[in-house]
């Protein structure tokens, strides 16, 4: 498919809105993604105000895109509906656990994508903002999320006012196993990231940032051990308070 | 999208092979998905061998789609390959946390859901287990998966030799929220589940169990409380030996 084979992210957005009826027939159509045993576990926040575009902003580290693109889209993982319905039929839900979180993990993040192919798919742009599960308190606490809901993807969607460069990928086969999983060599692994090593624009991040090496660049400076140990503890802690852990 | 719209998950399929440029072509289309920091923190192995797909089965509580199917996907979120990455280039990574567990189960399952919409579009079924968290364990040592990766999903896929009814999904005003989470009311959730608790399949499915609410089907027979407790348990623990926890 065009669309998907295309792709690109998009950061900068015209000012043109996007109507509820063409956002909701897309949120509509995506959720005939799979879902655990129909339950359908997941909710969607929709930000379109400029006062909650302000709050959810520095949240997602100020990356402009949440106040620029007409829509911010939380996704949330969410067996809080499911939970009333068992509890008003006469039913024990027991769904305040990891399993459950993850379940409900699965089903979010197939919506998500079905969604993003359907948008791109409109013409739409989308930027998918891996900053959701860093502050996830903040984020619940601003959309006023209730316990057995989590926030697990901020897509920032709107008309494209730019066409990027693709980024590159690593080639198939150094993703694909055959049978069992076939663990990489030291060659695998020069083979499988020289494409990626060699690319102008990765030797200057590696230069300007003054690293050895591009790996140094993820490792030092942009996906740290001490940011992710830190994170890890908060994101453990909110899935205690949300009653998933 | 037809095919998205029309979609319906297939359980039973030609004994049609699935050719392996195609099944290449649609993976390698599918990595067009949005990924963390472009780490594509995912792996897939393909089992099209019958005592592959025989280890595999139990694990997947003998759902027949496992042996039935031309190929079977497991899915995996992989940390592992970029880490050995890191190592190699005098980098020292530090994604053995819950954080990087979690951004690399969300590379995965975008990953996954690009792919199924991939496949769906070029004819071909697709089944959604959901069994593979429920033993992990299993699945890591069958396909020999090396710490920091983690199986997440497993798709099998084949020709369509069945047009299933399409199931029923909740209205979209239930799942949507305007700026913030409205939580349900009681009257709320009457209406979100009306639809589906008026089915007569859904019906017949409460008689049979001899049941008093559809609910209580989910609560007590599909996805009951002892069960998730003991799965969060395995899930936890494998979590933890394979260097995520």
């Amino acid at each position: 498919m065009v669309s998907i084979k295309e792709r690109r992210t998009i950061r900068k957005y015209k000012e043109d809105n996007v109507d509820r009826e063409l956002l909701n027939e897309l949120l509509e159509t995506a959720s005939r993604a799979a879902t655990m045993g129909n339950m359908q576990l997941y909710s969607v926040v929709v930000s379109r105000d400029d006062e909650m575009k302000r709050k959810l902003s520095p949240l997602h580290f100020n990356q402009p895109m949440v106040m620029n693109a007409p829509v911010v889209l939380t996704f949330c993982a969410d067996f809080n509906r499911f939970s009333k319905w068992c509890e008003q039929r006469s039913a024990v839900p027991g769904y305040d656990n990891m399993l459950s979180f993850f379940n409900a993990v699965s089903d979010t993040l197939l919506f998500v994508q079905n969604f993003c192919v359907l948008a791109e798919e409109a013409g739409l742009g989308t930027c998918y903002l891996g900053t959701t599960l860093y502050n996830p308190k903040g984020i619940i606490d601003t959309l006023e999320l209730p316990k057995l809901t989590f926030p697990v993807a901020t897509i920032t969607v709107g008309w494209p006012d730019e066409c990027p460069e693709q980024p590159d990928r690593l080639p198939l086969s150094g993703i694909v196993h055959e049978e069992v999983y076939r663990d990489y060599t030291l060659s695998d692994i020069d083979a499988i990231y020289e494409r990626k090593e060699k690319l102008e624009e990765n030797k200057r991040f590696v230069e300007i940032n003054n690293k050895e090496t591009l790996a140094q660049v993820f490792t030092d400076l942009r996906y740290t051990k001490k940011d992710n140990e830190s994170m890890s503890s908060g994101l453990l802690e909110t899935l205690r308070t949300q009653g998933f852990l």
